[in-house]
């Protein structure tokens, strides 16, 4: 086994706490990666909300980080030390099932192995995420970090980035699509980068007038605030897609009302079940859907525009022995638009 | 004001009983027509017993029926007395709207005008319905029966036909698509119909094996029992379009299921409100929609789809004066697939 450090969950009281961690030794189709920047994202605080009520095996959150290759397993042709590279929230997945054949391992039918708090496919291991110095991976589920991109802002990019990237390529968002973006967090404000990049007319619907600003100043051409009812009413049946990123519940009809006709409501903060009214779908022939994380070829093709367009997340950068802090600012959404954690102070 | 007969309900007992009707005096767009054949929809049921509770105003179910011109306004051009047509569930819209400027009456903004327990835009009158032997109409809402297609074949079209053909268009079935039909009644056999017509591999999914060959006769090349695990495992992701007109409230996770990826299952037959797993809409991306009616231009062409390809409802033919045992069979599901009316039996 290989030893590193990392940020590990106090079973008890649900902080974070440094400790010693051990990862698998290279197998021939692994590479070792040192860790530089790991974003903190919603799941992360879901886990450890989990955790301290279970308290079952190890807790290392993380699992959207950038770094460099250190060692390469001795199947690997495609990556050597030095190499930057990326990280996501899936490391590995059966291969074999029609959504893996289809590249989309986000969806294989025997779940992917997740980056942490997943099993281990070879060895029944729980995982251990990416609050860490080193992190060994299948290079099948890393990529190529593209030049140009700045390597903590691009951390974001392979769970929140991707999550809404997928959506709006496989809804057909380009030039001439209407599109709107409930609620501007960390996946928000990324979906308004990557929308308004992707050529399409982008708005954002917020409850307050407050980030109208800001969203203009991700690329948004039009601000809704949610709460003024003349304003929902002027862009009824007006957008081909709802980007919605709202995390907390919430109802989904004024958001059908202002989704055009024929067009898709996709829901990507809150997961938990849904109710709605069908009259609220039939009148446009309205969709609901939803979507989450991306297949190994649409993470790449993601990265790859975001480095021909320049889009990286909006970030606070913090030491990642602040980690506890990002927690519970991002727990009451006091983080503009996500903290990445620098792992250099865990040398 | 102008007489006919017609079959009203008994505000106390919800039976439909002969009585005298009357129809306004043609405006100068409207037309007569002396229905031939009305059909019975489950709409006229859920109609009866709302007004068997609340007993307000007269009552006169159908709305979906094909007869004669008898007489035009002073502004109607397009049709002359004698011109066979028919006419939907919709007799009148706001006309400016996006939705009706969009082709999409149905939608209208402002409600469209219901063919029976509507509101005249005009005198504020509640319309009464096609189980009658004249019907005085807008001639932008009567459609001309194609010559080939049988009059009483056809009349289900109207309301029943439109409905399950414009999602199917919508929703791009063509040649190459995949869809599955759950439910087999009036609704359902001619989604079979037309997603077979338009090319699309049609399949059936239905609680027993027992209309498997109806399915095939009616076109579709699968036979799903839903009941079966193994049967549903085998077409897990398979459909891109599902046609759930299933009346009664069900559990949509197994339908998604077997929704192909980025695929739609519109839920035409029960309109109640609706909750799912977020997870059965995620893993997949796949949309939840519904839809209802049609437009004027959708009507038009769905009618000349059908007279191109010889499509028209499976009906069981009754005299009007059996109306009540229609509806009594109706409500037990004892009939394959749409009971019609005759008419004639009024004079």
């Amino acid at each position: 086994m290989r030893s590193t450090t990392g940020w590990q969950a106090d079973g008890a009281t649900g902080t974070l706490r440094r400790a010693a961690l051990e990862r698998r030794d290279l197998r021939p189709d692994d590479i070792a990666v040192r860790i530089e920047y790991c974003g903190v994202c919603h799941t992360d605080l879901h886990a450890l909300h989990a955790h301290g009520s279970d308290a079952n095996g190890a807790l290392v959150p993380g699992h959207e980080f950038t770094g460099v290759v250190t060692e390469v397993g001795g199947a690997v042709a495609d990556f050597s030390p030095g190499d930057p590279v990326a990280v996501g929230n899936i490391v590995d997945s059966c291969g074999t099932c029609p959504m893996c054949e289809a590249g989309q391992e986000n969806f294989c039918r025997e779940f992917p192995t997740l980056t942490y708090g997943g099993t281990d496919r070879q060895d029944g291991s729980t995982t251990l995420g990416g609050y860490a110095r080193e992190y060994v991976v299948n290079h099948r589920f890393a990529y190529r970090l593209p030049a140009g991109l700045d390597a903590a802002a691009t951390a974001p990019l392979l769970c929140a980035g991707v999550t809404v990237w997928e959506p709006l390529r496989a809804l057909g968002v380009g030039p001439g699509s209407t599109v709107a973006v409930a609620g501007l967090g960390g996946l928000g404000h990324l979906a308004v980068k990557m929308a308004a990049g992707l050529g399409a007319t982008t708005s954002v619907i917020s409850r307050t007038p407050d980030k109208a600003e800001e969203a203009r100043d991700l690329g948004a051409q039009g601000f809704v605030v949610s709460t003024d009812p003349k304003q929902m009413e002027a862009v009824r049946d007006r957008f081909d897609v709802i980007v919605d990123t709202i995390s907390a519940p919430h109802d989904l009809a004024p958001y059908l009302r202002v989704t055009a006709m024929d067009g898709t409501l996709s829901r990507l903060g809150d997961l938990g079940p849904v109710t709605v009214d069908t009259m609220d779908l039939l009148i446009g022939r309205k969709k609901l859907s939803s979507a989450g994380s991306g297949g190994r070829p649409s993470t790449a093709a993601m990265l790859r525009f975001c480095a021909e367009h320049g889009i990286t997340a909006d970030i606070e950068l913090l030491p990642s022995s602040q980690v506890n802090t990002a927690l519970e600012r991002l727990e009451r959404n006091d983080v503009r638009y996500r903290f990445v954690l620098d792992m250099s102070d865990l040398d």
